[in-house]
């Protein structure tokens, strides 16, 4: 699929088939979140492939918009490092770890998945379940969460093209 | 381009040639910036284009490096204005404008552009010269500012994959 195809044909998709998502497919999805950019070249990630029922079954206690991980075959979670983080750039690996999700959701639809980011970070009662549920380290933060299956729902493009939010040169 | 051929070998780019950048071309960009998702489709965002020469030139007295903008024919300022932010996903507006900045450097590298995200936000030493130069209001952040052209350098696809950052089911 072309990238502007990709880019702007994305939506969010919450129902998945009960089709297995292959290994190199999630090895392509990893490689995409790990090519985007990170301020200073950080690359303050890590990121947790999820596919036990039990745990994808749990995680809507942890976020309660999760819902749609009952049914999604895998779920990624985006972690940032506190110990990859650099004096330099303190501050911008929020940047970082969401440029790394966008990545993935480009590359699932661009793949014939359907994927929705969940937002974890910076609410703290959310984050709070998935350290005690992932066994994360306290350096570790969750910060977002991809759902992914292969679609059983389809979404018409969404255009949210809004020419009041083009300024020329000043505000 | 295909998304993932574009995703993968996307790079900073910070040289270019003097030729002008096409309305239409741009118009992409900031549809494939609007696209992008946002923490309950608040869509947070406004866009600076900016391609007058003199502004152009005061920006790296804004943001010491931002050097790059004294060759480039355009930039985009991606803003978040506060009165677009809904309550109930406050603080997560950092990932919409973040997703959106990411969407435009994609979208740069598939039509043939080089491009490079220049942080400016939580800088606030940094935003406080770009409200002045863009006469800003107060309730309007500047965020990050995406400088393009069409390349005059050429950088090979940095293979950043790395397995020991990819965990299973659990940290």
């Amino acid at each position: 699929m072309d990238a502007m195809t990709a880019i702007l044909s994305r939506r969010s998709i919450r129902k998945y088939t009960k089709q297995a998502i292959p290994d190199e497919v999630v090895k392509g999805l990893l490689e995409a979140g790990m090519s985007a950019p990170s301020a200073g070249n950080e690359q303050p990630w890590h990121f947790i492939v999820i596919d036990d029922r039990q745990i994808l079954d749990e995680i809507p206690k942890c976020q309660p918009y999760s819902q749609m991980l009952k049914e999604a075959p895998i779920a990624i979670l985006v972690c940032k490092d506190d110990h990859l983080e650099k004096e330099i750039v303190r501050g911008f690996w929020v940047q970082d770890c969401s440029a790394a999700t966008e990545n993935i959701l480009i590359a699932a639809q661009a793949k014939g998945l359907g994927a929705v980011w969940i937002g974890i970070y910076p609410r703290e009662d959310w984050q709070i379940g998935f350290r005690k549920l992932l066994s994360l380290p306290d350096h570790v933060i969750p910060f977002s969460l991809i759902s992914i299956g292969y679609p059983a729902e389809q979404k018409p493009r969404a255009d949210r093209y809004n020419v009041s939010r083009i300024h020329h040169n000043r505000w």
